[in-house]
């Protein structure tokens, strides 16, 4: 018998392998996660339109996306592919566009504050009253056309009124909006009348009034001169500015770039043979340069079904009129349901070539042709805020369906739920509305993104100042803590001796604290394959740092460090999946070989010093090099600059020592600023304090110099003296005798010289001064 | 009929998920990878035993298993506690440290040259001739005991024929070894007798003498004097310093320090324990102090096999007494295949108390006993390099199964391949041992994993000159070029306009490297699946940058920069996942918040910059406060130095402008550092060829002025004219007649008249000359 290896048998698995679950809008269901190519998942995200500053509701919406996207690459480790696109055709951007266009043009063509600029802001304000303000008004109050001016006083007697004022924003939630617009446009007009009654008719008078009535001038102006604006970069530009912000915004919330970025911009020619196509199958068709998405023969189709994710919502008109833009006409358009795919364009509206006339795509479908053209006929992932679901990402689904002649060409649609700020909707007229650039004044990044992972992706996160300064404070406190307890002992650790001696047994505490921390590693997997339940898994890391904290804080002969490194690393690395760790996008590249300065871009680090730095030197050399008389107390300015004004702001303290060697420190740079400027308040009150001591005895001196004002030989005489007080003098004017012209006493005689004389001085010395004075 | 969602239906795959397989030693095939517990992977190393520095037997080792450990955490996602032993009791560690003891207290005694220490040195000298030298000679070169001196000489003419070298080196591979420290030590005795007999016999002789005879006075000494080393902290600090020297090593070459270290010297009493229930489980045996484990009534009991790693090498009497250490007695052991779990210790061994007296335990039960108390009864994977596998594994199964009375105590065990170097096996007696410091000196530790990456795990890896300058070199190459390049497209990208106008649509070459680069996704995930092939993820690496490089440089209009950057991050990270890149290792936390300067230890990165930038500035404060008048001329030297001496080696080149402004880089500092000497050996060079011609000058005026040396009244007289080639002079020195007394010609007279005035101007320019250098 030859030597044969015993039988093998595979282990058995004691607990299985979780797998990920996801909540799949098409079934409203956690269906599991199926990538029908190995592990490359193909994924489409709905971005932006490109017309204003990104909000809260941007930032809930990216970067939760963002956090689902991180934990399938970095801890599923799915091969993603993300792409994302940009609305840069849209009826809002050409809008917003055109009217900032024309009211520029408009702006900086007024010279004077003129009549007719007066009638024609007048004429604005009342085509607003009319056509805004009045549609928010109960009938009974509404204003009388041709007599809005007399009528407004009325108004706003009314606008006192609380109920009064929330029953219109019940009709017409913009309400608010229009009336102060108005409010604000009527006093700046009731202004400039006065002044051109005044004759004061400048520039600054007139581009006041502009300005004031700006937003209801540039509606009349795009009423009436729209069809003036043709170049399509208008339009482009505006959408430019505002993407570049966008990514500006998101890169500060540590929201990961997409892989692949589609610009609609980018792929007219594919969306209108991708409309032709859908023409051509039968499910769109023409009308007056415009094509429509034919829902009833899509819907009726074999294999076909419209309205995938919200078939209840099929009907609802005032979600499909949302969906189709505030410029298109619907001429010709078969049904309600029905939708654009092509909008033939008016004047004042950019346009392209196609088969029905020049025109532009609709809003929906850019993102089935995008999609296609990157992903192809089928994509594993798509995903949007909820609030696209219907009509958005049905018309999505029933095109690129029409188009491909597929039956499923999403195979999971995740949607994002909802932002509520303090239990409201967020909306500019409840003036709750907040940009991420002022969000990002008041919390950082990490606490936003704490604050939207304790609720499920799919909830409404109701954003709050009270979940902000209560439990994401909690959360990250607990963490910081732990981390910098942790940080500490090893320190410890490693200062009481050589690596090699430290302590590495395992007694019952190891045993459990490590068998408990097993087991949060299982539960923290189980919790993302439940469909990425964050609040769960930020609790089990919360769990992990309690139990650890309670194995540290027990009072034992040697705690075991590498047990607690090993801890403490696994929990940075979660919260790092999170997106809540700085430094998780490396440069390209594998580093620098041997620099061992850890995974740095260097040159991003480096480079604020190293200016600092160079600045300094090239001022210290061309200082030197003039060889002036000032050159080095000037040098000694240019040290203190580079200290206070330079570095101050980089976080480094350069504390000046008696040896002349600088002590180096780095400081959080708030801490620095706040040193540097009590400590310029203190010098600043010290030499205010210097300076009022100054004063105080220059002032003294010129009381004193002022007795010196008075010539000696007019000493004696009135007004010095009351009139009668001698009765002659010398030529010096000292006085010989009284007014009764007899002879003052020797006494007397003594003290008049004395005076005389002291005055003598003091006057050499009052016009001594007074020549300085004049020189 | 309510109106619901259509069916749904998991996606169909078209291509399956692929599943890790790795290579199983215990089937000597690939099996699927399944861990006991979900994702929780239990994973055991064989550790080093730390007595000497560590070698590229080392490297190839732990760097291979720190790869596969990267690949299954960092690529598969495994929870991974990865567990690792350091032997710090050990025969070799015992000798060693004893030695080394000994001789150091022998020759901290030895105070001079005397007949004595003579006469130890060359007892020691005969000891190892007939102990080591005699072992590898064949009977008829032997050395007759007491004629050793007098024999050497012919053995020395024997050393000097390669064939009876090779011949010896055949019987024992250390002969040479111990032939030279023969030979070394015979010359330092001959070289100490003459020094003794003129009296010279200062301590440093006498240590001389020692130092030379080292290695085998540390023998002899060890003969005689080994039951008097008694305390155990000798051999524990041996080891100690070797495991701070190994780990060290360990993190040049970026292998992550295991989860849990367990050190034998912690866990005596539970190796006690774990011998005694084998002993009870009826499978070892006591004699004479000693513990044996009884591999026939293992291997005959049911359920269990004994050598389930190599069966074939049951017997095999080498490899046997190769894992039993050089200090076992063997006393009473019933079979030679049974091995010692306990020793007993002898006088100069430390020892432990235990059942069966004081003793130590053997190599192989320390493994079971420290993987049984950190991983429990079975274990996920258990790895270690090939030479191990038998006896040392496959002892270690047979104790742990007879301790858990298991059937399976590890499921995978994963053994990585040999090393050899330049086709033999490494080995210091054929000079090509090489330490992992001497390797480092000449390789990075980039380029080594490199080496190592291109050949199958379980392959021997023949490490040699042309591997590392050939195929790793040309890697290296390829993938820095391709990130500079990568980088530097990007960079124009962003330079050419804002982010927002970069071009992101997809045309059909953008498509087709899109999708080559999503199968080399998948292919990279099945080469991994398939028992980590890390020769063929390397390979479809450089394919993938090929095909990439292929794009960028086939003219076209634009460039999809944003695919570009998508593939660089996607190897770049690949290539971290292998430990090829820089910082994969954060610091414990989440980072600093909003520092922006990404995952960085600021500290270590800054200070060295920010130590010039204050030290420059300190500087120009003490030279500006001087107000010497050399100040301002010192600064600028000062600036200079900051340039070429300071920041040159930081790797920071600041370029002077004509505007003042340095430019500011980052380059390799050996660039900056060869630049700027070539500059200055430039400068010198220039420096000396001016000085040459400053002196050439000099030479020429001082010729010049040599000429006016003679006086005018001495001109027209001997020496300076040939005797009698005048008669006459007037009082000034001009001749009037020739020698023979007739007057000079009128054109004669103007000559001699015209050469006077010529000398007296030159004359007066010498006198001259000769005062300023008199001055």
């Amino acid at each position: 018998m030859s030597v044969q290896q015993p039988t093998w048998s595979p282990p058995t698995r004691s607990t299985q392998e979780p797998v990920l679950k996801v909540y799949n809008s098409l079934t409203r269901s956690k269906t599991e996660f199926t990538p029908r190519n190995g592990r490359h998942v193909k994924w489409y995200n709905c971005g932006p339109t490109v017309y204003d500053a990104s909000h809260m509701g941007h930032a809930r919406n990216y970067v939760t996306q963002d956090v689902l996207r991180r934990i399938m690459t970095d801890y599923f480790g799915y091969d993603i592919h993300f792409v994302m696109n940009i609305t840069d055709i849209d009826d809002k951007i050409i809008e917003r566009a055109r009217q900032n266009h024309l009211l520029e043009k408009f702006r900086s063509e007024v010279q004077s504050l003129s009549q007719s600029l007066i009638d024609t802001v007048h004429d604005a304000w009342t085509l607003h009253l009319r056509s805004k303000v009045n549609k928010g008004l109960l009938a009974g109050d509404k204003l009388v056309e041709g007599q809005e001016e007399s009528g407004w006083s009325r108004l706003t007697e009314l606008a006192e009124d609380k109920q009064w004022k929330q029953e219109s924003l019940k009709r017409d939630e913009k309400f608010e909006m229009y009336f102060s617009s108005a409010t604000r446009t009527l006093s700046a007009l009731s202004k400039a009348r006065s002044e051109f009654a005044t004759g004061k008719t400048d520039t600054t008078s007139a581009q006041q009034l502009v300005d004031a009535a700006g937003d209801i001038l540039a509606n009349s102006l795009d009423a009436k001169y729209k069809a003036t604006v043709t170049d399509p970069a208008i339009s482009r530009n505006l959408a430019a500015y505002w993407e570049e912000q966008f990514f500006n915004d998101m890169r500060r919330l540590r929201v990961r770039d997409p892989d692949t970025l589609t610009r609609v911009t980018e792929y007219v020619p594919e969306i209108v043979a991708f409309v032709e196509r859908i023409v051509s199958n039968g499910y769109a068709y023409e009308a007056e340069g415009s094509v429509y998405f034919d829902t009833h023969a899509f819907d009726s189709a074999d294999g076909h079904d419209y309205a995938k994710l919200e078939p209840w919502s099929k009907g609802n008109r005032e979600l499909l009129e949302g969906g189709e833009g505030s410029l298109s006409s619907k001429a010709g358009r078969r049904s309600a349901s029905d939708f654009a795919l092509w909008k033939a364009s008016k004047p004042g509206e950019p346009s392209w070539p196609s088969p029905w006339g020049a025109g532009r795509p609709g809003w929906h479908i850019e993102c089935s042709v995008m999609a296609s053209a990157i992903l192809g006929d089928n994509m594993d992932i798509h995903s949007g805020g909820i609030d696209l679901a219907f009509p958005h990402h049905d018309n999505e689904i029933a095109q690129s369906e029409a188009y491909h002649n597929c039956g499923a060409w999403v195979n999971y649609f995740l949607h994002t739920g909802h932002l509520h700020i303090e239990g409201l909707k967020m909306s500019k007229s409840l003036k709750n509305f907040i940009t991420i650039d002022q969000i990002l004044e008041k919390y950082t990044a990490r606490q936003l993104r704490l604050a939207f992972l304790t609720q499920l992706w799919t909830s409404k996160v109701d954003f709050s100042e009270s979940l902000m300064t209560g439990e994401v404070r909690n959360i990250e406190t607990t963490f910081n803590n732990f981390f910098i307890n942790a940080k500490a002992l090893l320190n410890q650790d490693r200062d009481n001796g050589t690596n090699s001696d430290g302590y590495h047994h395992y007694e019952v505490p190891e045993q459990e604290l490590a068998k408990s921390f097993h087991e949060s590693q299982s539960a923290f997997r189980a919790a993302l394959c439940d469909s990425f339940n964050t609040p769960d898994a930020i609790n089990i890391l919360r769990d992990v740092v309690s139990r650890t904290n309670v194995y540290i804080n027990t009072p034992r002969q040697r705690l075991n460090g590498q047990l607690i490194e090993r801890i403490a690393r696994w929990v940075g690395q979660m919260l790092r999946v999170f997106g809540l760790g700085e430094g998780e996008s490396p440069e390209i590249g594998w580093g620098q070989e041997s620099q061992g300065d850890g995974n740095v871009n260097r040159e991003e680090v480096l480079m604020p010093y190293l200016r600092s730095l160079s600045a300094f030197r090239d001022g210290v050399r061309r200082l030197a090099m003039q060889k002036g008389d000032t050159a080095l107390k000037d040098i000694l300015s240019l040290c203190d600059k580079l200290r206070d004004d330079d570095l101050v702001p980089l976080g480094v303290a350069l504390d000046d020592q008696e040896d002349g060697k600088a002590l180096i420190k780095l400081v959080p740079p708030a801490e620095l600023i706040k040193a540097r400027d009590e400590k310029r308040a203190l010098l600043e009150a010290k030499a205010a304090k210097k300076a009022m001591q100054v004063e105080a005895e220059r002032q003294k001196r010129i009381q004193k110099l002022e007795k010196g004002r008075v010539a000696p030989q007019d000493l004696f005489k009135p007004p010095n003296v009351p009139e009668g007080t001698y009765g002659s003098w010398d030529e010096a004017g000292v006085p010989l005798t009284d007014s009764e012209g007899k002879e003052l006493t020797k006494n007397q005689g003594k003290k008049v010289q004395k005076d005389w004389a002291a005055q003598k001085k003091l006057h050499e010395e009052f016009l001594a001064w007074q020549k300085e004075q004049s020189a």
